[in-house]
């Protein structure tokens, strides 16, 4: 079964809304086994929605429409897409008279326009709505079936998972599935996971392909299949083939983020950590406690933004810095040093770099970025040059910071 | 002039991830008086995204793509669009040179498939990427253009603002114009603000609308005109009005984020601030230090996770924990005065709560959070209890304690 979905707003068009909704309904059907091969997304224009309504149509089993429900004389959707199915709207009485019991509870003036709401498809039938006065609307004809959905995401998510996917369930029976799993990557660059996965990048079912992140790599593996096991069987080959090939460079599967298996770990083994921030100014703290649990390996950290707070809170030698400069591999491993003697922990963490925009020398540009990770038997410290404005020069650094601290983890455990 | 979109991603397809790319280039484009009357999205299919190509040229002056000038063999963008402008690509040696510069500076090797980055239009020219490896593309043949940019955010965004928005502005001097204004507010539900609002809200041009975010709320003001001057004067009367009536709950206009407002009125005054927070676990401190030149007021702060780390490094009296608990005003109030003492500030905030999932109670349930600011002539203090799961409660918690530190530099102020 093939869909098309088509997004219906003036806003979506002038980039006043992001298009979420859009997003979730293409996911629900991927993992219903429906192929969307294209989206579309057009303004509050009854000519441009009907050319796009046609040409989904004709080349789709089922199209979606989201938004363009409401009662104001921009909501275009139910008469357009009426006509483009080859359908006639009819007056609902039982929804009418919801809506007048819905306005004078609330003792506002029900307009003629409100009362469109009331128009569902002569072939076809309403979808519930009890979070707004809009039903979703199902329409089938001639062997074509479209769904009108509500724009407003409190309607749109509830009718979604109420009504439309059991709908579908309900006809594509045996019709199949898709099923993704995705391998977390880090420590090596996207051409490098290519390179050694290109031959099982070849495959058509499943696909395995990978996808570059901020300082990471997923390669997603996904089915098609008549069934979730036997998806799920197509998978488990390639999925364990590679993650062999890319070995301890996978530090997750599927939504486990980088902080998540970094946690993990330092549950599984016992230890804890803390952090003694500059430039990053508490984003990788930030990072770790966004992890549910964390606490247990986690007792907190400093952000020294200033010199003097590097040498209050983290005991770094202000003769270190006099020395060397506040971005420097000795301050770095003095911060490092500093949060894991303070705070009595296995491993320290110090991050010491110009973010920008200002700030920067020819010596030490922005971008620059020492990390040092103090343990048991000494320190391990690196010195980075970041791409990128300040946000980028300060998410890669939590990033990277993460990634050695996880080397050193799986160093130490071998 | 007119547009199309054309965003290509089997992820977008699956929806996996969100199409916010699209959103901000369609908003650049109305802000440039340039239409958009579609956008589409396909998969990395060269066929598809071939038909998808086809079929917006032949409709619009010109066509923008997003995604797929990655390295791997899936990243198709480049030579489908080449094929459908009727061009073809030639390798740029100063970009080929670039490419091993940069790997050879990572100490990653390049392969081949890296190489495929230096490929260009022949009619047309590479845009620059000082935060990727990829550079955009622009293809002019036979009086159609066509601007492939890159995927990811990063490198997306500054590629829009320094080398899309010039080169549209110098082609389309003198035709409409759209342009909004947005007045942030905080402190004040959304209600409250449609409430003063009311009546402008019944403008057509311009169009004043309240949006919800977390914590805070927008109000957008849009219109449309033959100029830019013209579309300016006619905001300049309903934004002045709203700013009236909505007073000192206007914290800052257009992009200016509450914390860059904070930021700036501390600057203002020439006073600073410092944080200790527990189950924000560094979320404050990061919005902060977002801010560019915040560590003119900020010098630093403490991530307390644990109790320990509580007293050693706040100064938080053992026993007052023991008598409260953790989560409690006195704990709050003597974090927040903590943080003013050991970082010598004028201003400390105490972040102390059970952001969850896991640690609340019938007393204590996940949500309630305590918010300390301590200031030269005392401590404001506040309990709350705020919805959602544990990334809400740690959101709505950081943006709470931006919302009383402004309050309190409101008030002295007066």
């Amino acid at each position: 079964m093939r869909a098309e979905i088509v997004s219906v707003g003036t806003e979506l068009l002038l980039g006043q809304i992001v298009d979420t909704n859009a997003a979730c309904l293409a996911q629900v059907l991927s993992e219903l086994g429906i192929s969307v091969y294209r989206r579309t997304t057009v303004g509050d224009n009854p000519q441009r929605l009907a050319a796009a309504l046609d040409q989904a149509l004709a080349e789709n089993d089922i199209v979606f429409t989201i938004g363009g429900l409401g009662p104001t004389d921009d909501d275009i959707t139910r008469e357009t897409l009426a006509r483009a199915m080859g359908d006639t709207l009819r007056r609902d009485e039982e929804i009418a008279r919801r809506l007048e019991a819905f306005f004078r509870l609330r003792r506002v003036q029900m307009t003629e326009s409100n009362l469109r709401q009331a128009l569902v498809p002569t072939h076809g039938r309403p979808l519930p709505n009890p979070n707004g006065t809009a039903p979703g609307l199902l329409f089938e004809k001639d062997g074509k079936v479209a769904i009108a959905l509500p724009g407003p995401p409190s309607e749109f998510l509830p009718m979604v998972a109420d009504h439309v996917v059991p709908l579908l369930r309900s006809r594509t029976g045996g019709i199949g599935t898709i099923r993704s799993r995705v391998l977390r990557i880090c420590d090596m660059g996207e051409s490098l996971v290519e390179e050694r996965l290109r031959d099982l990048m070849q495959s058509a079912n499943p696909t395995v392909a990978p996808y570059a992140k901020t300082g990471e790599v997923h390669v997603r593996i996904t089915a098609r299949a008549d069934t979730l096991e036997e998806a799920e069987r197509l998978i488990a080959g390639p999925l364990a083939e590679a993650e062999r090939r890319l070995g301890s460079h996978v530090y997750g599967r599927d939504e486990e983020s980088l902080e998540a298996a970094v946690v993990r770990l330092l549950k599984e083994r016992g230890l804890t950590v803390a952090t003694g921030e500059s430039c990053t100014g508490g984003l990788l703290a930030k990072r770790i406690t966004d992890v549910p649990g964390s606490s247990a390996v986690f007792p907190g950290g400093v952000v020294s933004y200033s010199n003097a707070a590097k040498c209050d809170l983290l005991a770094v030698p202000p003769d270190l810095i006099a020395a060397h400069g506040a971005v420097s591999r000795e301050v770095a491993v003095a911060m490092a040093q500093g949060a894991r003697r303070r705070l009595h922990v296995d491993f320290g963490v110090g991050i010491t770099g110009v973010a920008g925009p200002e700030g920067g020398t020819p010596e030490k540009p922005v971008g620059l970025v020492w990390i040092a990770v103090s343990h048991a038997g000494g320190e391990d410290v690196e010195e980075n040059r970041f791409a990128g404005g300040r946000q980028d020069v300060r998410a890669r650094s939590a990033q990277y910071a993460l990634v050695m601290l996880r080397r050193r983890l799986l160093a130490d455990g071998d």
